[in-house]
């Protein structure tokens, strides 16, 4: 079994791949050092919620909800922290327009029977009391947590060395096939790592991948995301925040996520820009701006790093899982914004997948064909 | 000789001195690395005049004047680039409250028989065409410049290495006094460098420098500054900017510094927090929001760099310059936002004094002791 790109999507397949017993090697330069180095690590599928995503929505509950034990069995193999941490969030809404965009969602999760609570905007400020004055209410959503995308990456290295698992360090130069059948990737340098199965995690680069015939390419793009990390000081008395908060900000999707050893990541930028990842003063700006609008306290504390990174974004925002057109080559990639969230739950169904030749239920939907079919169903309908 | 201070002030101080055959000692444990690393270089007697500051401004225009002769004279020395610019600086109003105070300024600046020109906010443009099209107005100065802070302490250090200068690695400890004389230095580590003369040139640390008695004390408090680098790409066209900006954003000072190389420095905040670097949330967020006022296209330039940096303050924002009240120690610091500019005066100045005993008349009026009789004078007033 070769796994392509040993981000935390590829290296929790490895990880329970190996747990079954399987043979694994991870092929990747830099294993542990995906957009998980970048990511915020909000664990949000309900505040995520968008129309229309109901089974993204699912899946994300799902993988949310196995969560803890995933961390704390991860803890217990490796003696390492991941960060995860059970707090909660809140989504804010600072305006008239907000709010009543907000209510809406609160009726659509409340139809599709989440755990949501409406409060006032009293109420926001007294769970956080650093909320700006604006602030004219929110969701609380207590099973909305955080991890550390950085902790976790470390964490499941450890993990896949621990359970056996082969790493390569080295970068993929391109998928092999043989008689219509992929049989395993050229690493950079010229080794040859040859496989039953390849699991294709390359993040955003899953799309690029060479050696594939065309009908077997992931519609898999890059999507650019800008993010800071802020220390939070206790100047104003402890905690500064205690829970992940959200808020949309003049369209603009903002979050800020304080971790247990003070660090704040505030994110993120989404933006169409191929391969790019430069901060730029435009990106900075703007997540600060919205930031200190609805934290203004937010100002006094260091700023100690920005970052970009590039999620793997698919047509429908949702991830690939699965097989793909080639047979041998297995899709665990296009996870977009929810790579984190989702690492629990795409480890389970791509090993159960690996070991079994059956891809669990809740995996089912993310199948990395179902683009092909819409776009025959399109062409036919034309 | 000792000098205790190895930026941009002490080491041209050093090498001055040196060139007039004296035996000169710096003492430094990073020499190059003080204020000079943070500051824009921007050359600017004429746009940054205030009320009431006369004195400095032909202080600030004598040495704008030395400029390239001292850049060229460093280059040819040491082979190094200084990064000089001959470029001009245009201070714009944003708004018809800022372009009412900057005619002000244009008046006092004409009755000083200043080099200055009024343009309209379409001339600003046509100059700059980067420039927001709320730009109401300008003033150009041709004759203020800029440098690059960071080569210019480069170049002084390798300038004072081939003029002989010695360059001892260590932090002082104290200045040492014998008979009420200073008698030179101890570093951090023990070494005892005795002089004759010893110049204090540590910046934002000479009002804490241990061993002085009090009436020798220096009053040069840190001022923070947080500043910018960014890159200017050809995104829109090269230049992005060919000159030096300058404006007054809700009272803040902001100016931009565009490099031959492509940097961009965007300066600076004012900030009274004691020996705090940090880089805050707020520094950066109010620097990029008034340069995207003024410069709406820096939101697509790479952000590079952010920084702090501590400007020795004085109660007057004027140097300490020549014999203080304390025989034997000769002040060359409290430069506060002008270091860069005052280089070489300061140079020639204590140079002079140190080698004749005689201070030049350009440097009077910044005796380090007008502060003790202004204070006399005061309480006898009372």
């Amino acid at each position: 079994m070769l796994v392509v790109g040993g981000g935390v999507i590829g290296l929790g397949v490895a990880w329970r791949t190996a747990q079954r017993g399987l043979s694994v090697t991870v092929l990747d330069p830099a294993p542990g050092q995906g957009a998980n180095q970048v990511a915020a690590g909000m664990l949000a599928p309900v505040t995520e919620l968008q129309y229309g995503e109901e089974e993204l929505l699912r899946l994300g509950i799902a993988s949310n909800q196995r969560y803890a034990a995933f961390a704390a069995e991860l803890t217990e193999a490796t003696g390492l922290s991941t960060g995860y941490r059970v707090c909660g969030t809140l989504a804010t809404a600072l305006d008239a327009d907000d709010r009543a965009e907000l209510r809406e969602l609160y009726a659509f999760q409340q139809r599709l029977g989440l755990d949501v609570s409406w409060l006032t905007g009293r109420e926001c400020r007294k769970l956080e009391p650093m909320l700006a004055p604006s602030v004219q209410g929110g969701l609380l959503v207590t099973g909305d947590h955080q991890v550390d995308g950085r902790r976790l990456g470390a964490a499941l290295v450890e993990a896949c060395l621990r359970a056996g698992v082969r790493i390569h360090r080295s970068r993929a130069a391109r998928v092999t096939t043989r008689q219509d059948r992929a049989t395993g990737a050229l690493a950079e340098g010229g080794a040859v790592l040859t496989a039953d199965q390849t699991v294709l995690a390359a993040g955003c680069w899953s799309g690029e991948i060479p050696g594939l015939p065309p009908e077997a390419r992931l519609p898999v793009r890059p999507v650019k995301g800008q993010i800071l990390r802020l220390r939070m000081t206790s100047a104003f008395g402890v905690p500064f925040l205690s829970r992940n908060l959200r808020a949309v900000v003049r369209g603009c999707h903002l979050y800020l996520v304080p971790r247990e050893d003070g660090e704040l990541v505030v994110g993120a930028t989404m933006e169409e820009q191929g391969f790019d990842t430069t901060v730029t003063a435009g990106g900075v700006y703007e997540l600060l701006r919205d930031a200190h609008e609805l934290v203004p306290g937010i100002t006094e504390l260091p700023l100690v790093e920005t970052g970009a990174g590039l999620r793997p974004g698919t047509p429908d925002n949702a991830p690939l899982l699965g097989p793909t057109a080639l047979p041998g080559l297995v899709a665990a990639t296009g996870h977009h914004r929810n790579g984190v969230l989702l690492t629990p739950v795409t480890a389970d169904a791509v090993a159960a997948y690996l070991a079994t030749g059956n891809l669990p239920p809740e995996a089912a939907p993310f199948a990395p064909t179902r683009f092909d079919r819409h776009s025959a169903l399109s062409e036919a309908s034309l």
